[in-house]
């Protein structure tokens, strides 16, 4: 079985063929962000990856975390890993030189978190909570927190967290009950979070907790929230730790998965009946506007999300393709030769690599919409990125738990024992589709917010650039994969269209029918805009291979996404009638009383 | 959250509308079937799930199975359990009352084991396996074999085991090391099997295991297995209980779940260097058919896979709709009213629903095939239950997987955590994918065999079964519900048409383009079949309806009906495509060099 290796052709080819990687490092303040300094970074991320990463993920798994007097122990390796990662200056790739970042697109962040989260998803949820952090903090914290704040989460030295969920406060924030009351010129907060993410651990010194919580006399809702943020410790002036803030983490949940990221019960000012304190809390930006912050940094978080499935799904490929090329069954030969098994690696392989090119291509418009000197394509690749990232987000992990789930299938019976290590992949990234909003939260997302509150605009702007692919693809017609590929994505953009403008049309008028058609739309945009770049590649690969270059990846890019065509792209016409047609009978489904 | 409740509704609806009970029950030996028989009979069998089986479960999961000096310890309350289960008579529905069986058509016993499944899959694998060791014996065992073993495999008072894969041969069988050599009149049997599910246990005085291994001086390949009875405990010529046999469960498997079934890896003849002992056997009916033997009994034991995937499909519905009846978020109404939440459980329920229409159909068939008066009858069912069976299980088992899977999404956070419950259905089940031939190799079955081997000849057949509810339709078509099934039913027969032609006549030149294209093929036989026996379905639903019945049942019925058409049928013409042309990059695609 051979370790996690950092996919790194394919990632330069997403890179540059389909995600625009040049002119990304020509925006200003990414001059820097030379072709040769990206290969030298990804390599020397791979190997981290691989030496020190990767091997500890099956002993996470295996270890889980303790808590003990409300201490977390995380298991064996891990803080020392993370002691190595923040020593290469890694937390800070995508972050302002000016606080020691490296100051990288985010595309290219995107690819390192990628071989991170590919390595050892347990372990880097952690620098992803603490991006979040960085970007709340650099966007809408004053000078006074980012002066205390910035320098060490950007170093990794102090991690970040995302506190917004309680018990009866899922997917819907408006019920919050954590309060802020002000004391002073700061701010104490009361009350219990639950789904922390590495809301206690062993790795940072200090843990900084963004809480959002009810500031004192706001409005009910979630107009009433706030963010704060709530150290651990307290901070001096020095910059040193004071005291012992007052919260504390009451227990950890027993997962199906990601047992070495500590999920805690966080509870805030449990000493408050004694002395009327609360956890010292300092306020983001302006009261009651926490939920809008939050937003701010929604579209990078899910964009991590989505990264980390392609993460886990290239991780899972790799494993299933190293036992399949050792495992002997029928007749001698090795079960990479029989066609069925074939079939679920190259099933496996086309969609990582198509989750990849969407999540990359997404996160090359995030650094346009930030630093492109016209304002008006900053405004359409905003647009664009904020149509994308919900398919970002849902396809990339439901696509990474079906490649884990084919990964366990392929390895047979050894494929459901634990020590095969198939199984963790799967249990891992099972939780992507459920957190930073539930999958179903992200299609009634796309459909509610980004493809009708502009009444379609983007969501066209998107299947128009999509067609205009057409021309050239005619031109190489002649070549068998490209002429199939041609017109699947023809008929694919087709119903896509047409399930777009039923979408906007029937919105206004029926709302409840749109949201019963929300997780297949989504699913049609991600298979017509996945299908799409599998087109470019292999159109990218087919003229490159014309022009004499010898390569096996590229004829390998020419099958996947051939496949790709054939086996996943094909489904596009009856996603269109699920989704103008399939709701009837869930709007006609009782609630419960089946 | 409320408890598993065996269906008992659906049970009734489809064993009547569907699988045509009535007909079975007027089979020669059946006629004691009566409906109020058979309804009493579920509704006990009900009865002892819901109150001692389901509320197991979930203890099974957690504790698991411990091995101590050969001694395997069960969850608290499993071997009590299992008496209560064996004291109702339960292990005996469908055997022959000359045996203390109850003598039920296999389509009773099959609605019984779903629920007992459904409430509680690990314990439930016991007696599944028993039902394999009594069908081998009751075929092919010598009267002296039947005469020993029988009764108490009947009763449950002994239970039955499958040894079949090692560790260099789990689906190619052909690589079994495992040997008997003949002493005296019996056999001592030499090896290690694996993955033998329930290979040790505490609930039955003795285990029968049905071993495969190489006769003496057989020809090499699968040609040369023979099938042995070897039991734990020698049997005295009294029946009372002898010497213990040389064999033992040398650890148990960590399996990703299913905690509660030990998975053993078996020796057998250890101490053979010693006195050139071996574990002492007795041969099934004659040397070096031992394969032949095991295919005589699959049909049942695959439809008991496909069933065991209907019954935890139909509890992980149960528990994520009850979950949604109470979970509260967004406006103080709880989640089961949201559009996205009532599309996961109608998808649960629709899915179901149609994967039980199947494997009882299926069940009802063999019923046929075995005691129908008629040698043409017979033949036809026989040939019907040949090709069914790779879909019932494949199928059965993908789908309680997907079903599983979203039960987890209903749940959001809570889905990922252990103590939900939700989980489990998954890991559980997961399982059954994999066991008794992996649905790859279920599909290879159907394609390479089943479809082929008359050259489509029980394919048409069916289909053409499947073509003529259309005029039925036809006089309906007014309803709108009937209208959509009948129009997605003829598409979806139309592709399947197309994909068994192209099937039957690509096989003999290009055998490895229809192996890539097996598992795309099952997909598209078990959606237009399912999709086939939902219309039939809702077709009778709507003439009760119109009757008067006024039922929530049978509106439902309408409602799922739709679902799956518009939803699932829907994706058949893709299907279709995905077989005849998916191939291609499949066969291109390198053995591992990607």
């Amino acid at each position: 079985m051979t370790a996690y290796r950092a996919p790194l052709d394919d990632m330069r080819f997403v890179l540059r063929e389909l995600a625009g990687l040049d002119a990304v490092a020509a925006l200003p303040g990414h001059e820097d962000a030379t072709p040769d300094l990206i290969d030298a970074i990804l390599a020397e991320a791979g190997k981290l990856a691989t030496d020190v990463l990767a091997p500890l993920n099956p002993v996470g798994d295996r270890q889980g975390c303790v808590l003990e007097n409300g201490v977390v122990r995380t298991p064996d390796g891990f803080s020392q890993a993370y002691g190595q990662f923040i020593e290469g200056g890694w937390n800070g790739v995508p972050f302002d030189p000016e606080y020691g970042g490296m100051g990288l697109p985010m595309l290219v962040a995107g690819a390192t978190f990628e071989i991170w989260q590919g390595a050892n998803m347990a372990f880097s949820i952690c620098p992803t909570l603490t991006q979040a952090a960085v970007e709340l903090l650099s966007t809408h914290g004053s000078d006074d927190l980012r002066a205390v704040y910035m320098e060490k989460l950007v170093s990794g030295e102090w991690a970040g967290t995302m506190n917004l969920t309680e018990p009866q406060a899922g997917s819907d924030l408006s019920k919050i009950r954590t309060r802020a009351i002000k004391v002073g010129e700061n701010y104490r907060l009361t009350g219990q979070k639950i789904f922390i993410t590495h809301g206690e651990q062993d790795f940072t010194g200090n843990i900084i907790h963004m809480v959002l919580a009810r500031s004192p006399g706001g409005p009910v809702g979630v107009k009433g929230l706030s963010l704060y943020v709530v150290p651990k410790f307290l901070v001096k002036e020095d910059g040193s730790l004071g005291d012992r803030n007052d919260l504390r983490c009451l227990s950890l949940e027993h997962k199906m998965g990601l047992h070495a990221s500590p999920t805690c019960v966080m509870s805030f000012g449990e000493a408050e009946s004694e002395n009327g304190g609360g956890a010292v809390g300092y306020l983001v930006g302006e009261e009651n506007r926490g939920l809008e912050y939050m937003f701010t940094m929604m579209n990078n978080a899910r964009l991590a999300i989505g990264i980390e499935g392609v993460g886990v799904a290239e991780h899972a490929f790799q494993h299933a393709r190293a036992y399949a090329a050792e495992r002997v069954q029928g007749g001698g030969a090795t079960i990479d030769s029989h066609a069925d098994v074939r079939r679920m690696l190259l099933s496996m392989r086309a969609q990582t690599e198509a989750i990849r090119a969407l999540a990359y291509y997404a996160g090359a418009a995030l650094d346009m919409a930030r630093r492109h000197p016209d304002a008006d394509t900053r405004a359409a690749k905003q647009a664009l990125v904020d149509l994308l990232i919900p398919v970002v987000k849902a396809w990339g992990t439901d696509t990474a738990i079906e490649v884990a789930n084919t990964g366990m299938q392929v390895l047979g019976g050894a494929g459901y024992i634990e020590e095969s290590g198939a199984p963790q992949f799967f249990r891992d990234v099972r939780v992507a589709a459920i957190y930073e909003g539930t999958n179903g939260i992200q299609a009634l997302d796309l459909v509610g917010r980004k493809v009708t509150r502009d009444h379609g605009a983007a969501a066209d702007a998107l299947i128009a650039d999509m067609r205009a692919l057409d021309g050239e693809l005619a031109e190489h017609s002649g070549v068998d994969d490209l002429g199939v590929l041609r017109d699947a994505l023809k008929t694919a953009l087709d119903a896509l269209q047409e399930a777009t403008r039923w979408i906007v049309e029937t919105y206004p008028e029926n709302t409840d029918a749109v949201a019963a058609g929300a997780v297949p739309y989504l699913r049609l945009m991600a298979t017509a805009t996945g299908g799409w770049l599998m087109a470019r590649s292999a159109l990218a690969a087919h003229k490159r291979l014309k022009s004499g270059e010898d390569s096996g990846f590229l004829r390998d890019k020419m099958i996947s996404s051939r496949f790709f065509a054939d086996q996943i792209l094909i489904q596009a016409p009856g996603l269109a009638t699920t989704v103008t047609r399939g709701w009837e009978s869930v709007l006609r489904s009782g609630a419960g009383d089946a």
